[in-house]
């Protein structure tokens, strides 16, 4: 009797054990498998970037209460729905509203010289206007908020010029970025109290070229506002070198953008519903709102394409998941984060349980991993799948944040994965008018889309 | 007595334990330390892409034979000195001088049509020339060398067209490429055996445009020679489209390429000597040739100047490495690899003992690590760097081949090692007219260079 319990539960524990290797081995076969599939059928039909030609020809101006982000979202909804996906809809939100208008304009007049050189400069987003004849004053060079605010009366009556570079021996851009972007957000408020009367601001690139790059500033409730621009780094250093020779130059300002009351808008939506787990939710998505000089074709079409060809890829490839796959295009990353701020507190989301949030908004290039945004025990579920994704080339998994529009979602309720691509020229065209289409790889762009499919699937079947 | 004697040998054996924690701890501190030193250095003044400028202005054609080759070599030498070298000089060797001529023209005459249309050709490297008059011929479309082979005499007096596309599902693009060349390679001769006139053949390329990619291609004794060109990828999609409508359509192709005797060149190098093992040779390098329709910035300008930079890094930081790096600049790498061999079998190389190869032959573009040639106690040891290299973007660490110019050496005393990089973009501009400057980021063109330094550096204090 001993002997024959003994035996049961060897045998129990023999198959148990089999079992486990067996469910192991076919996981990881199972997930090699797919990540083929995808790269196969994502690499011979290749999608993404026809659909970003299409949305940056239809749609290249996309800044938020524009017109053509109101394309925008049509033209995507169009565009899940053609790609199979269902419940397509839109959740109405109120966006700000700048415009740019038609003059922006910037000149310097040394001391004694009839004619003024040319400076390439354009307004920052929300930024004020300068007066109808423009803003001549002399300038006062500074490399931070900080110097800025020790000026003193010297700033009086003038132009504040801040002149602080991306530091290019940082490996990681998006380090370099967070390292200089404070003189954009922050310039005019500073500038306006030392007294200055306009903030003009290197462009927040590692690009050396003549090509001014906006992005969002601010001004605070008791400061003056003061109008800001951005100008082209070659134009900060020729600046920076007249001012050297000619501490009284002048600069001339015009700008004629302004704020309009907010507008409604919207985030554009469609899925895939799971098959057992249909109430919860997966999000992938990107940000179609884009600044206004380019046609946002890496920041961030990119994104927005990728997530509606994750659904063409589980279409294509019959997979049906078990948890829902909804794609997102969030409205105003750009300028106010709304989007992602109403997709998280849309009534609709009380009877959902979101499980995972992907974000791809680092442009398309071609992709080397994902952050991940959440406990170590989740960490350590994902670290699993790293041999899989190995073979898309985008097995660099580390903790990080997740991303901007899906920030408020994963601060409620999910983990959050950003895609993390080769970063190196991202900053070169992000905000300026050299981000279009001709900036990105076809091949490059649906890598990425792939990579996030094939995070879709690990975390539906998770 | 005895108590001592333990006592010794555990004073002892603690010593060296903490020694050998010591050093290892060290070591990891100091190649840290190297690759932070590298990467601030280089991203700083990052150098390798104006000595890039400068060959593809001042040399932008360097097929072996040519006066573009000769320039390259004396600028390289030069370029040398200007870093710090010592012991620049060349190495003698006769190389292959084939020239493309001013002519090539390839058009499609449809049956009954008065006009041709254009077609975007150019030679294959290595040709001959059609005579003076053109062949105008009906094409036969094939996919294959095997398909050719059986022909039989359908093919008679007719032009060749091989139209097997590089397989875009793969995830290494060299793989697609290795599985589509056999035809730029190999289609004149299998065109003749089959009673051909000349070879037509897809461009071996990704890129869906009208810029048509040359590269080497040979013919065998006792097999007619037939020339034989490219076709861009989009004429060839048009010629299939055409010949499915209008198989008795007609080619018309000309060409004045030629083969010259043997030139005279040289390898041309230049080293930091080792302070420890002088004699002991770390050599890092690319090929100072390439095809003559575009300047050879990605292949291999690219790997020529990262090589180069390789010991300015040194100089400027003041590393005295304990082996002696050697920087080559390799010749003919394209149409013979007679670089490569002359430098194993060199007089000089007896005196000498390699301890490894190192070669930049991918293009220019982000580093993602290396591959190693050699055993896997080699391999394991490496592996252990693999951290520093994480700093850098380069820690994907692989077993495989070095390269095509370090081969000789790599087979006859050296471990090699191959940079390997982004590779989604090469075969988009190699080989051909859009190989040029304007391609290359000065900021992954510098990374590859520090990615080659700190290899050079863990090889030489090893």
């Amino acid at each position: 009797m001993v002997r024959r319990r003994f035996l049961a539960i060897f045998v129990v524990v023999l198959l148990n054990a089999g079992g486990a290797q067996t469910a192991l081995a076919s996981d990881s076969t199972t997930a090699d498998r797919i990540a083929q599939r995808l790269l196969t059928r994502g690499l011979r039909d290749s999608r993404a970037y026809d659909l970003l030609r299409e949305l940056t020809t239809i749609a290249p101006h996309r800044l938020s209460g524009s017109r053509g982000a109101a394309v925008a979202l049509e033209l995507t909804g169009e565009m899940l729905r053609r790609v199979g996906a269902t419940n397509v809809r839109a959740e109405s939100l109120m966006v700000p509203h700048w415009e740019r208008g038609a003059l922006e304009k910037g000149e310097v007049w040394l001391s004694g010289r009839s004619s003024p050189l040319p400076l390439s400069v354009c307004a920052l987003g929300g930024s004020i206007a300068t007066p109808r004849k423009g803003i001549v004053a002399e300038v006062i060079e500074v490399k931070s908020l900080e110097e800025a605010s020790h000026l003193g009366p010297k700033a009086n009556g003038k132009i504040v010029f801040y002149n602080r570079p991306m530091d290019p021996t940082l490996f990681e851009t998006f380090a370099a970025y967070g390292g200089a972007v404070d003189q954009r957000g922050g310039g005019a408020v500073a500038a306006a109290q030392a007294g200055g009367v306009a903030a003009l601001v290197r462009s927040i690139t590692l690009a050396h070229d003549r090509v001014p790059h906006t992005g969002a500033m601010g001004y605070r409730d008791g400061v003056p506002k003061v109008p800001a621009a951005a100008l082209s780094t070659v134009d900060a250093d020729t600046l920076s070198a007249l001012l050297r020779r000619d501490p009284h130059l002048k600069v001339r300002l015009e700008l004629s953008c302004r704020s309009l009351p907010d507008a409604p808008s919207a985030n554009v939506m469609g899925e895939i519903i799971g098959s057992e787990h249909p109430e919860e939710i997966i999000v992938v998505g990107g940000h179609i709102d884009c600044w206004d000089k380019g046609d946002g074709a890496h920041d961030d079409g990119a994104g927005c394409v990728q997530a509606i060809e994750v659904l063409r890829l589980f279409r294509e490839l019959g997979i049906r998941p078990k948890r829902t796959i909804r794609t997102v295009m969030f409205m105003n990353e750009e300028n106010g984060s709304r989007g992602g701020k109403a997709y998280a507190t849309h009534p609709d989301r009380a009877r959902e349980r979101h499980v995972a949030a992907i974000e791809s908004d680092r442009g398309g290039f071609a992709p080397r991993g994902f952050t991940v945004q959440g406990d170590s025990v989740l960490f350590e579920r994902v670290m699993k799948w790293q041999s899989a994704f190995a073979a898309l080339g985008a097995d660099h998994i580390t903790r990080g944040h997740g991303g901007v529009d899906i920030g408020p979602i994963v601060e409620k309720e999910a983990p959050g994965f950003g895609l993390v691509v080769e970063n190196h020229r991202y900053f070169d065209y992000h905000h300026s008018g050299n981000d279009t289409l001709d900036k990105v790889n076809p091949r490059e762009l649906e890598l990425g889309a792939i990579a996030m499919a094939m995070l879709c699937y690990c975390l539906s079947e998770m």
